[in-house]
């Protein structure tokens, strides 16, 4: 992961090259307080020693059953399906298995999706730490019901990965069902590079050492100056710029194939770092296409935001063929790749010209080692940011009163939350 | 379309209910200029008649020839296949024509894209109004060849949707193909009640007359007030929100099938108000799923925004089966659609109990009808939202910049913009 600060520094919000050098002396800080949680296994910290530490053979016999699998449903929310769709959505061929992921209780969208699995040939990866999690425990017993229906043993395409007790435990433990660990101390948005997020990439039969390699290479070079450290000098940049009025952080990859990334990009933001008034929205965006979108707001609107532009540096390219049409004489032996390449670079110095602050991130491809290196160095930088913010970067306390409500209006207990629901103000306006 | 601003009336930031009503004047005013525009058939407010005046039969003989379809692939971008899309993705059912938008140039996308479709049974719909558009243009031309390649016919798949002159409609005249005119007056985020975005649509086979009568049901309902037009009501108090701090708008439907509709509103929104430094980013999320991605920033992070929260009173259901696990016994009796009705109302609590405003926008269903009406409602929202702000609704000067540099970087002409592109400041960090 490259890291290129150019286009943030002369900016508005803009940090100024000597900003970023007073605020290296907090890097430096910040960088030891991580490593001291590291060598600690602080919870959270813990997630940055994933590379060195998850145990790929228990993931790879894991999922050694379903080596027949067309299909992989993983069955979970949040943390708990996004690590693993990121790297599928990147990594996979038309040739692997068909993954998809069960992340919402819309009914229709169950039903249809069931519908068109080949049940018979899917493998079925239940994931929730607790095993209390309400959308993911019943979308499980309707998928476990669909393939009663239809005929096929559910215990032989099960596979939970979970905490260290709970439902999700006893059921594996009383039907012999393939079980893999959610390690402790390693909060869901930043569980892509354990067993939560590989199990699919190992069904799919990408290479996980590759993955860990890549970021493992990015753990070795965490230093405390983010002058040496893409991902510090992305943490520190975007912080720096936050507290200058950027409060959006628009994630636009131009690559199809990482736009998953830009999904698992903004759990990983929104839910560490919104705490305390602080933090970043993150709104997602992809290249090339957005910039028929949302580009005109970017340069001419609120400047509240800035603009992370990734990029791969290598890709498979197509040629675009020649033509007589009026007009597009030009695009004569150039490739989709020359175009998607002029595409950003007329963005960035689109936004340059108005002064809108950029970050240019780049990866060598897509392809494990550098999804392993880009995924790390987000989590680093995240955490470095939680640090210079002094914020509880690994806490989500905000979102439980709300699944206490939700438990409350379904009749699970008595809960206060619920009432507060039906007492709400109203001005509706009908037509 | 139903809305209920109740949520934004006592939060931070905030729209009273007294503030509302001094606004109504300003709302009143601004109708009379929309009507007026609207009778005029202005450059904009002309997409507010389309209703009235799209020509169905029209679309509907041009596809005729597709009726074979088992795939219709539409070739543009922006506002020339975000219609299109949200229609496709909130309508299709499982046994139609499987509809695809090819709306960036990465290559290796694209290439996938065509080895997976039936060319022989695929309708191609290139859509430009210019003819120009380089995306589109070298995306059709890549098609083109990979049709001829596989022995197909290109000019028998082929629909023209572009305007009144230019290559397309050449090409189309030339090869007598199948044409449709996109509508004067009508810029390409407005165009999604016209061919443009009702050409797949009918491919479909869904109910055009449906959709039009939904969109005229809300024309014929916009009044002077705020307090008696959904739509209006919506504008008016994103506008205020807006004023008031809320740069952020978090558009969050509970339903997979309208994902799309909140890219096409991101557009909507971003294009039409981002000017002068004012206007909303629209963040797309999708509930319930970024409850357990986004909510902990929205509850607790920047008070900048207003979340939008989007649901269909009616849907298809599915029960949760009953189940001995451990502490979900609750849940027996309960369905998918329970549990996501729960959901949203804890979430809407959840933000009234923080002070953050939210606005629920609710339909009758995920129908023809529904949709219809909450397209043109948003439309109207917008229209009226730009005539508050006193911004140019209907241009988007920012985005001719980058066009020109990304041709002057394709060797299409001398262009000064691509020189900067070169000039860029850099302060790269390398791993």
């Amino acid at each position: 992961m490259y890291v290129d600060l150019g286009s943030a520094l002369d900016a508005t919000p803009g940090v100024s090259r000597d900003s970023l050098e007073r605020l290296d002396d907090q890097v430096a800080t910040a960088h030891d307080r991580i490593e001291a949680g590291r060598n600690d296994h602080d919870h959270g910290y813990a997630a940055l020693n994933l590379p060195a530490r998850v145990d790929l053979d228990a993931i790879r016999s894991a999922v050694a059953p379903f080596a027949d699998a067309e299909a992989v449903l993983t069955v979970g929310i949040g943390g708990s399906g996004l690590g693993a769709a990121t790297l599928a959505n990147a990594l996979a061929g038309p040739d692997d298995p068909d993954a998809y992921v069960l992340d919402n209780v819309d009914p229709e969208h169950v039903a249809r999706l069931l519908d068109s699995l080949p049940l018979a040939r899917t493998a079925v990866n239940v994931v929730s730490k607790s095993g209390t999690t309400v959308e993911t425990l019943s979308n499980f017993l309707v998928v476990r019901e669909a393939m009663a229906d239809a005929g096929v043993d559910w215990t032989d395409r099960t596979l939970v990965t979970t905490g260290e007790s709970g439902n999700l435990r006893q059921l594996a433990d009383a039907h012999d069902l393939p079980l893999l660990s959610v390690p402790d101390g390693v909060p869901g948005r930043f569980s892509v590079l354990s067993s939560v997020g590989l199990a699919v990439a190992a069904i799919q039969g990408h290479d996980l050492d590759a993955i860990c390699a890549g970021a493992a290479d990015t753990a070795d070079g965490l230093s405390g100056s983010l002058f040496e450290t893409p991902a510090y000098a992305y943490g520190a940049a975007t912080y720096a710029l936050a507290a200058r009025g950027a409060t959006t952080n628009v994630m636009m990859p131009y690559a199809e194939r990482l736009e998953t990334f830009a999904e698992w990009f903004a759990q990983l933001w929104a839910e560490s770092l919104g705490k305390d008034g602080l933090g970043q929205t993150p709104a997602r965006a992809l290249g090339a296409t957005d910039q028929h979108s949302q580009l005109q707001l970017y340069r001419a609107g609120p400047r509240e935001k800035v603009v992370t532009l990734l990029r791969p540096t290598h890709r498979p390219d197509r040629p675009i063929p020649e033509t007589d049409l009026d007009g597009l004489s030009y695009l004569g032996g150039s490739t989709l790749g020359d175009l998607i390449d002029a595409e950003f670079g007329a963005t960035e110095a689109s936004l340059a010209a108005s002064g809108v602050p950029a970050i240019r991130v780049e990866i060598d491809g897509v392809d494990e080692r550098s999804l392993g290196a880009l995924l790390y160095g987000m989590e680093a930088a995240c955490v470095l940011y939680g640090e210079l913010a002094g914020v509880s970067t690994f806490t989500q306390p905000a979102v439980e009163w709300g699944k206490r409500a939700a438990r409350g209006l379904l009749g699970g207990g008595d809960v206060p939350a619920a009432e507060a629901v039906e007492d709400r103000a109203s001005l509706r306006i009908d037509p």
